[in-house]
């Protein structure tokens, strides 16, 4: 059993009529929805708007993987909460940052980067797997295509990833390493881009057969009850 | 100094009017030329119809970096010419692998893959650095436009590059790994994906400095004088 | 279920009472043994002394992964042979190279290296890994002792590994990339250094863990019924 | 004309009459001092007790590289210090951490993770180059020997290296890759192990290529003049 935490600051849906036509649960509770109808997930829902931002100890230490949705708000995630969650994180915990969660502080205090990048709204977007067996990319055959996304061009400021598996085209002219993955510690990272809060992407079945597939793939085989320290032999 | 071979099958230029209007001494002409003008780079030019198909031991054996542009006559190129070439590259020569070289059987015994892909005439092109701290990016700081260039797309059969270093968009609505490095033994290759035989893209300026810096990439510090061979201690 | 095939050539278990008394049923058999008793796994034997070399397009038609044992008689495996094996390789099929086949005919073939390497009989070895959360070193805590096996000592002519997972540590001074991951269209790649025939390496329990995450990471989601192809658009 | 600062907490040489006896004019003296006779090479030295703890704005500014040497006053490296360093490095600054650098602030802000390992004092150490076409390794073609050295031993909590250079073998039974590289942002990172402020390592030639090549393989060939910024097209 995999045990999943989906965080979502959750303003977007409440604040706009949009947004919230689109995901009328919130975008987490999307997430959360099509990964509980498996039977080897339970889902656990955690927004900023809760005690501890929705991520006390007791949750992190539950949670085999954590997935992050942020956009306007990455300021008022406060340092303990990047540092509760990058201390799970270097301990074995998956993490899989959606779209504008590039930006988060947790993405920032893991990547050492700026994780800046060019963007523009209403475009099309196409997505290449150029990674074919990889776990991620399970089932996924043809390019995905997304009426409309939220356009992220390249150059993108992450470090190299470990592994790269999607590639975005958008119609505007622009490229992107929209879907990449990265280790600290003993845990896994998947940063995938697509997922505008305007736009039904989440609904989209490929999509949803990636983040399952990334799901399975960060969980861990077995956390560190502890950190990893420094030994003398 | 660094000592270049360019090799170009050499077909093309003679049976088309058409490449022969944008390339009149050869593409290994074009770009054997741009090389030359550098202080610190001396250029040999070869062809398939040479003796030896253009590539002697003795010449191989002074080459630094080979660059390799072929596409009709791939299997043409004997066995013979193809493990000389492997020899020297994993001896610690540079090799620069152009366009539809990447069909070569020179590429396919270094590389292992099909290196198949998606392909399609006329389209535009747009170049994107994602490393640009890579030696091989020096000066190029803007994303290169190419109004026409023969269209490659993913999924592009390769081995993992050590390094990425352009992607590739496509009006058609495509994307390449453009730009990739790998190494063989004490060699070093580029492949890099513009230069369709039609198009002048071995005259753009920005296309010219990533050749050049490709080449001082590429060149070893020292070739080994013999094969790397197993030793028992 | 995955279908695993072990390939073993079977010549030093039947030419050598010392190698026999270790592995009375042959590596093979040891392997397959162990491996058999998974289940989610199914084991064939193929050995070099079998029509068709033991590896039929039949059987590796039916094959997940492929465990290959070679080091006699690696030039009696024939040019068909290992066009067979490294066009299902390239489809999807996982390939599992212990020990001396690093030198097989089949892993030069995928790699375009020599793979040479230094080597001696008789050292000790500690193996550590370097990528705990890769799922190859699931349940591998602690470094592993072997208290015989063949140095094998860098450098290593290899490709640059898609994943380094082990290091080993030889007692006369030396170090190897004893465990390491390559990618070849669509079909995944173990190399493992430990393994010599005349020690009983396959028959420590952490040594075969290892193997068996190798296993079930080496499988693929899905093979392909053919060969990818060049595609115009 | 490159432009080295090499920094260093600059304590031990103080405080340790052995440390002096090795390091006379500090470790950043005996760095500094060999890099200075290269005539494309201008040194700058800064030590922690300087005004801004010795990296000015204006300093960081025009310096290529840094090199930081530091172990028992991590902690007293301010936020500020660090964050001008960071900056520096995401614009195109090299930056060669040596031995126990490994848990500077800077590395940590880096690259994400604890950087824990094992370690032990007075060992033997031999150094493997496993990427002999790296330019770090030009000229470096023999394992180098150090007869007295700290070990430091794996797992060690690194990100995957974007290239690994050098393997360490320890006589106590360990291995470290001592020699690693990173790209953040901009800015080409080093990382190399052996350097324990007891030992006359910085001495050796063969180290001294290493740093040499280093410094030349991690200056940028143009810093951006401010940051890298997200952009609206």
């Amino acid at each position: 059993m995999i045990t999943v935490t989906v965080w979502n600051e959750y303003i977007a849906e409440r604040e706009s009529e949009a947004v919230r036509t689109v995901y009328p649960n919130g975008i987490h509770g999307c997430i959360g929805g099509f990964l509980s109808e498996q039977a080897d997930i339970k889902v656990h829902y955690a927004t900023l708007d809760m005690p501890e931002q929705g991520l006390s100890e007791a949750l992190l230490e539950q949670t085999d993987v954590l997935i992050w949705w942020g956009h306007r708000a990455h300021d008022r995630v406060s340092d303990e909460t990047v540092e509760r969650v990058k201390r799970h994180v270097l301990r074995g915990m998956g993490l899989i940052a959606l779209h504008s969660a590039h930006h988060s502080r947790i993405m920032k205090a893991l990547l050492g980067t700026t994780l800046n990048l060019h963007w523009k709204h209403d475009e099309q977007e196409r997505l290449f797997c150029v990674n074919p067996s990889h776990p991620i990319a399970a089932g996924i055959r043809e390019p995905i295509f997304l009426e409309k996304e939220e356009m992220y061009g390249e150059f993108f400021d992450i470090p190299k990833p470990d592994d790269e598996i999607f590639l975005g085209w958008f119609s505007g002219g622009n490229v992107f390493r929209s879907g990449v993955t990265f280790t600290r510690g003993y845990g896994k990272i998947f940063y995938f881009q697509p997922g505008h809060e305007e736009y039904p992407t989440y609904r989209n079945p490929q999509i949803r057969q990636i983040l399952l597939n990334a799901v399975r793939w960060a969980a861990p085989s077995e956390k560190l009850s502890d950190n990893y320290e420094c030994t003398a032999e």
